[in-house]
């Protein structure tokens, strides 16, 4: 089956047709995602209160549930012109090889040396800090591509940066670790001596390789106890959803310039940063009435926290120093099973993608790693890009949509988010190409222990 | 210094604007390069003696100094598609960090798995041994990134690919490996146990950690030893040149686009693939005396082929199987000292940027290692591009004569060539950043003795 290549493999839009505002989808959802509330009150998180933590105009965007569109400050505006626009792809290679009649697209926000689209987040967080005149930032990062993005965004701002790294890979991945340090971070292994928290979770649980959430609540601390020093985060939150609109709002310019009209969008979903990102302008016009597609969150099967969490309040991080947040979560102190490579551990989802969800405007499913590891080779192979394990559960899910197209003879035009490149994964491929990898999946005894821990708010 | 930004960040050509031709330098060279000779007999090889080595087409080219436009077989033009055109960047942060009146594009071509231009070349060669009907193909590779390359090409065409690598690398580059693998390749590390070369080599040297020179006289026994097998090289042939022209007509195309012709031209140079295709089409304008460019070939202080090297006829690899190339070259057995850390490694340089050197058309400069990695944290930092060791050569110099500029107020424009990421080299930024790195230049009287042991050809 020959495929007619009307359209470039690579859709590469203009430097000046790169947003210059982000969309903001609270504005056009009728349920507003629940607010942040204090995990002492219990009463929702005023901006007074989430400004002892965050940068300022950051909380305006946490809290801007009405204004549909926000201004990219010129500043960002220029830093994304050396990365941004990033190529939509078509990919022409791998509907050959799966000889389906789907038409494929992608979205690739790897060509940077974060390596991922966490990069669209960082530079507008290390921006409004530095506006607001502080002397750095704190944060914390598993895999490291959110601690590499934060450190080459507080690089170009000269603003000092501080970032807890999950101490299992802070030990397995010290070249992630060398790139920070190469763009001028001082990385911690977490959790560690240097905080309260941290002293504490060591003391409770000695020998621990960390987690997420015990990063987090050491990256809070140091943040709240050092004057001109605020917390950042790369993902989870409603203002990085809004700064990741910029990967939508260009695949969406991409597509209209060649009218084409996705079927399906599917993007991987941990904190869900880049699924709200990519899908924002298209669930826009869902939520307007404009459009009918098909969303589709994909979470890996040992980290589920759509498909079999609870949509509840819920602590951010372990140490329980957060705001408390609504979303889909198998609680604060679930962790993934030790054999799980395919990164999106977050025990939580994005409270506006959470609504979203509840709300029946997207779908969620969940697979299992080693079928993931199976898409992200066969991808590798044939369109030349080897992907993040993360964005490989996006891959899966739509080679198996495009498979199915190809049963039914449908032509549907699918777009997935690869939100980044593997090369510092390859201790996880290692694993799949050794046949080292399980598919564990929690069971419910297990998922109802940590629901049962869940706090109680009225 | 505020600059005036009429020209894009990045300038990207369209898909049907990349090249359809590769140019052939020797064409435009009133001084032909020096035939490679049959290392018995001192002969002329014949394109029967080389065909028991390489592909037929590949020979052709190889021996082709007339034909001054070769296409690119359609196959080669949609692979290129999936990476190419590269873009052409504006380096406006570097500029303003180095507030110089110079204005500075580098051409990258990392935007690929391979990390590298290699692919380039990778796709073409593999391209011509499937069209020829051949299992498999042999090759070398030290730091990997023509490894991967290869393998990425091999996956496509669906050939076998037996990669032998130098076993320092092998051990200390892991990850490389792993990608290799993630393309089907195998990987060996070299010298081996199953090479009659490298079994004498290891009786000889027991315990060497291997070299590129030996690791391309086993590949090359196993691909004359097996059937339906070539050895490919990723480097130094006038072949590997002339794929890699594309590197040079797409600067030209996006420069010419823009109204701007360049004052200096500098590329990084090992074996000279990448140096030689970017320069390639300003070169033929230079040889055919319509423009005059300043060309600057960059090497390591530590392995400096063209700065301290002779040129004379040397064989190409450590177990003298290989026809013997005219070049500069240091001689066959050198080797870098073992705290090298920038890549660079081969002992000789491309017969056809030999001549053109030997012939006064392009200059050369040695740089200490410490000061390329000076350049490599500066650019990371400001471009956000972590950049290749190798490459960093370029940019060392590039900032060197921005810097002149700076001093005598000339707006110069320089292009130079960054032709790879250092994301699996992570091992030498650690060693630069704990100050673990020497600038150990070999003597003169160590150059000697190698210099001593080079054949005698009359």
């Amino acid at each position: 089956m020959a495929i007619e290549k009307k359209i470039p493999y690579k859709i590469y839009l203009e430097e000046n047709e790169i947003p210059t505002t982000w969309y903001n989808v609270r504005a056009d959802m009728k349920n507003k995602p629940a607010p942040l509330l204090n995990p002492g009150t219990h009463q929702p998180m005023t901006a007074q209160e989430l400004g002892a933590v965050f940068c300022e105009e950051l909380v305006a965007q946490e809290l801007d549930n009405e204004n549909r569109f926000i201004p990219i400050p010129q500043d960002i505006q220029d830093f994304y012109k050396m990365y941004r626009p990033s190529p939509l792809v078509r990919a022409y290679c791998l509907e050959e090889k799966l000889q389906t009649p789907a038409k494929i697209y992608y979205k690739f926000e790897g060509n940077n040396t974060s390596g991922s689209h966490k990069l669209n987040s960082a530079i507008a967080q290390a921006y409004y800090a530095k506006k607001q005149g502080l002397k750095g930032v704190t944060t914390e990062t598993g895999a490291g591509q959110w601690g590499t993005a934060l450190s080459m965004a507080c690089s170009y701002f000269g603003l000092d940066c501080k970032v807890f790294m999950v101490k299992v890979s802070y030990e397995q991945k010290p070249f992630r670790r060398e790139v920070m340090r190469t763009y001028g971070a001082s990385v911690t292994p977490s959790p560690s001596e240097t905080t309260q928290v941290g002293r504490k979770i060591l003391a409770e649980h000695p020998g621990t390789t960390g987690s997420l959430g015990c990063a987090i609540s050491e990256a809070v601390e140091v943040a709240v106890g050092n004057p001109g020093y605020r917390y950042v985060l790369g993902s989870v939150l409603n203002q990085v959803l809004l700064h990741q609109s910029v990967i939508g709002l260009e695949t969406k310019a991409a597509l209209d310039k060649y009218g084409v009209t996705p079927d399906i969008i599917i993007g991987c979903a941990g904190g869900g940063s880049n699924l709200g990102g990519l899908i924002s302008p298209f669930m826009g016009e869902k939520l307007r009435g404009e459009k009918n597609y098909r969303i589709i969150a994909v979470e890996p099967a040992s980290c589920p926290s759509l498909t079999r969490g609870v949509y509840a309040y819920d602590f951010c991080d372990t140490g329980m120093v957060c705001p408390l947040a609504k979303m889909y979560t198998l609680g604060s102190d679930f962790i993934p099973a030790p054999n799980h490579a395919g990164g999106l551990r977050y025990h939580g989802m994005s409270p506006v993608l959470s609504q979203l969800y509840d709300d029946g405007m997207m779908e969620a499913v969940s697979v299992p790693q080693t079928r993931v590891f199976e898409a992200a080779e066969m991808f590798a192979r044939v369109e030349g890009i080897l992907p993040a394990p993360e964005s490989s559960h996006a891959i899966r899910v739509a080679i198996d949509e495009a498979m199915k197209c190809k049963e039914t003879g449908e032509e549907k035009t699918l777009v997935f988010g690869l939100t980044g490149t593997g090369y510092f994964d390859m201790v996880a491929y290692e694993k799949f190409h050794e046949g080292k990898m399980d598919d564990y999946v929690p069971t419910d005894e297990e998922l109802a222990q940590y629901r049962a821990r869940l706090p109680q708010v009225d």
